[in-house]
């Protein structure tokens, strides 16, 4: 930790900060420079990350050296995580592409989205049973019978199966029936949910918070990984910026940063992260480009007739050209389909 | 609703959205322009709202007319909603002052500065038994001990408290010792915990997202209210932007834009909207200068010792020359202390 | 343009609407919906937006429906630009690859990279001879002398040279010099040097501002071209978000849209867009994959001894590593090198 | 400057970097840490700001411990700056009320505008004659006529003249008419154009770019300064963000916030910060008592008959309530009117 003091500084607060710093049995260094004097600090610093060391008089401002999580660090684990599901594995060599409808809307459409992804080359299914909604009045998703539908397409499609859990209560019913648990980006944050799912021993994929920043993604990745919960899956989706043309903003930039950082999977939601069923295929091979693990994509047999989302959801022939694109893209950057 | 129409839209595609509309049992207005052909549609649009229109062939874009809350807008009701929490009025002509500190670290401490705003005028305490933090390693509150030293707090005072709730599986216990919950930013939409506050009958302090449009932030007060809680008070506590000179950047027009649109009450939370002591008096002085119903802050008994927040946190001397300078403003806005 | 009504607007009020909209020559229609009443004018609604119709009493919002751009628009021109500069098309079948270094430091440095970047396939040269920096005492470019030794690269190499223009009085002496002049983000809204370039006959590659829309980076072309001056290159180079991971954040699903609404080129620039080495090869790859007509990249002889932004240049063997993996890509987008 | 060095770092590249550090004259210190290394610098580091030593091998990031501007620093000059124009002065006790239309529409419209502002207390009056619009196709303003009827409303006033100047060619001419020079949002960046003004000796109205962060504002003001011109006066006017209820978000919080880091006046543009008339009442309070040195405000005779910006305009009655709220604040925060 480096602690830069103000120009004015007294002789007795760098004293007392000296002493502060002794005392959390830390060793601290004072560097009297030309315009300012910094005192940096040897030692695990994360004890005094949790003091307001600002506060204390004559302090100008604090940076960290050590990064907040460890668990999802690279350098707790130089190898990278392969996360498997069945006969899914997220982040080997082969992309992982995960396909289906917003939400489980039936029994007839599922089986029927499952048959046919499965026939064009996904590797896994989604498909919402329980659904956050902005509006109250909205549809809320079939729970827990859109849990054994999924069950169901899986069994008849051999497909794992990813859908949503957004209440701790129902973690533990969830992970009956799905193969992964994913937290969505409004529950980025919501602690207990990340804790109900650290206790699971399924994969969990954590989709970024709107807002969120890249140290709070690792940090609330290490918030399931702390529970003992190793197997976690990351999801690009779309920050929010003043872009108002498109949904989200997807920040793609992002991959090759998560990648210097963690040891975790990336992958992509071209389809919340823009918004728009035109701008899907480009991004998802933009994304593929860029060294993505996989991608998450709503498709549907009737994109125009979808309950929710239609207008981001590719068709079945529009998923179908883009696993075209993908498996000559896939190649060039080391990956295969 | 209206549906603008790309240029080179063909008559078929105009007449399969006409009829699509009159199924809903709405009214179609075609309105031909020079450049661009519209629909506009007459009825409750919110079952359109409900379908992907935008993915229809030859439309261009979609403009709702009506907002998409009901319960919280102020066409539902004109007069302004006072919500009330013992002794505490939020909403009415009194600016209502919520103080404390940041966590409940002991009972001495916590029983000292409820001692202590009640002396320098305060209206409410505030008080975290439960803390969502970014880092699963650092303290997460005292929890049911810290609810046990808040309700004490309360009975020595006459202080109504008020508190944070993480969990739906909390409520019951949060609601028996706190006065008014409170839903914090990072949960504003996770959508389980808004259904379970909604079926207490206590006040819910509803903090807004750090990504939060006005309309999301009015939906999730939506969601509490269709559970039949009424008494819903929001709260602005900063947005996130690319500032990064402050915590957050507290965004106070969204005061007068919240009272056009709401009849409930809303106070600001300069503490978290700056993260810094030297910017909380002025912007607390801002906040009911801009017309806000109260304020919420942090104040600790020695801020350098704080355990969480403490660089935000007032001194009870800085809150006190706060009071001060709120006493001679809140006539100016029509209000009093 | 839609105008919709408060829920309490007056007979009055609308009556007053109407006749206001009547003496612009433009034929209103009146629809009344359960909620609000909307007025929809038919007609060149350009000349309304010149009013401030949001003011009239009972006015609630108003909705544009045509676009405010016109020669930049896909309406007024279906077919796609291609700007030719020298031996260099710019949104033809052939990615535009521009590289060089961010500024030119002296005759040998330059001289030697138009040669590199030549023999690994650039088509075009960049170089800054003005340069905009943040601080007055950095260094501001070689200025006129930096201007002949780009024409010496040219002479040598063939390579057109593309540089940026700061001044309205410099832009007849830019001009003779350049192949194509830039006009950089923080200049995208300074309208004076946009006229100014606009009344040359060389193409202009316009960056996109930091935090413009993408209808103000059309209006920005729009005020180019309304001066006779067609040849506009578009350019993404990141815009301003929260993220601090980055120096800016890339946002690559500008080319879709940008390509739904005109028939200008588009190219990014990935060395400014990511402001760091090690993510501008990912992200090359994944602007290509996306739709991009070009790439703008900084590439140094030795980027760590570069004058400026050598954190964000690829060395020689960097760029033709990249050179290699785009010419593999660029033909599953339909391109070629 | 602080040089943070990955976990992994060699011996040499360590000893390569203090011998670089050591070169520039400067002072290295090695701080052995647990989990990394790191190389505290002492001496003036702003050359060492020059090179990209993020970029050396074996380091993960740089922190710089000195702020890159210097004249307008508070370090430089510990007293309040105080700039006068006439009879106006910007950063003393009196607050500083600056009124007046966006354009200069013509003559009997801004005399009978001066008249009435100087009458309810406005110590200066602003309008455009130079307009910088989005559009091509907009009005640009009167030009050097609007310059003389600027003139002629200052002599029939006596109320010094600010207005905007948007070319360096016209700045000398512009300067004959006006009192203060205002620099545009857009142009806060158009390095050129400040060049320009700081080689004249009037004072110079410097807005905030809608996404500067507020050492970017600083260096802005520098450029200024570094031409010895002095009177640089900071306004801010919005920045742009996610929000979409607002034409802007005020971001009042940088008023304390700037007066930390700099003796120059700060005002704010509630006008162009809310885009709102109905939010430009409570967001001028709101200035005020954060203490901001003044505000810049569109007041206009009819704003619903205005050229440009009537949304966002002022009535003359509305103004005079404004001026009486502002009477009885300004005490409280140690001003006067």
């Amino acid at each position: 930790m480096i602690i830069i003091m103000k120009p004015n500084v007294s002789r007795q607060e760098i004293k007392a900060m000296i002493e502060r710093i002794k005392k959390m049995k830390l060793e601290p260094h004072l560097l009297r420079g030309t315009e300012r004097n910094v005192i940096a600090v040897v030692g695990d610093e994360r004890n005094l990350q949790r003091q307001p060391l600002e506060i204390m008089p004559g302090v100008e401002s604090v940076v960290a050296v050590l990064k907040p999580y460890k668990l999802a660090s690279r350098e707790s684990k130089r190898e990278r995580t392969v996360v498997k599901a069945g006969s899914l594995s997220i982040g080997g060599e082969k992309l992982a592409i995960i396909a289906g409808p917003c939400t489980v809307e039936n029994r007839s459409m599922l089986l029927h989205t499952a048959k046919a992804i499965k026939r064009l080359g996904a590797g896994g299914m989604r498909g919402g049973a329980f659904k956050p909604r902005t509006s109250p009045y909205a549809f809320q998703g079939l729970k827990n019978q859109g849990l054994k539908i999924l069950a169901e397409a899986r069994r008849q499609s051999g497909l794992p199966i990813i859908t949503e859990v957004l209440d701790p209560r129902d973690v533990s019913v969830v992970a009956r029936s799905a193969d992964i648990l994913q937290i969505g980006t409004r529950n980025m944050q919501n602690y207990e949910l990340l804790k109900a799912v650290g206790q699971q021993r399924k994969p969990i994929l954590l989709k970024r918070g709107m807002a969120a920043g890249i140290d709070e993604l690792l940090m609330s990745a290490e918030y399931i990984m702390a529970q003992g919960n190793y197997q976690v899956i990351l999801c690009e989706r779309g920050i929010r910026t003043f872009n108002d043309y498109s949904r989200n903003t997807l920040d793609l930039t992002v991959i090759p940063a998560l990648k210097e950082r963690t040891h975790l999977p990336v992958i992509v939601d071209p389809s919340h992260g823009t918004g728009k069923r035109d701008y899907v295929i480009p991004m998802s091979r933009a994304a593929v480009a860029a060294g993505a693990d996989g991608l998450l994509l709503e498709v549907h047999p009737h994109p125009e007739r979808a309950m929710i989302d239609g207008q981001q959801s590719l068709s079945f022939e529009e998923f179908g050209e883009l696993m075209d694109d993908l498996k000559k893209l896939a190649p060039i950057v080391g990956r295969n389909m």
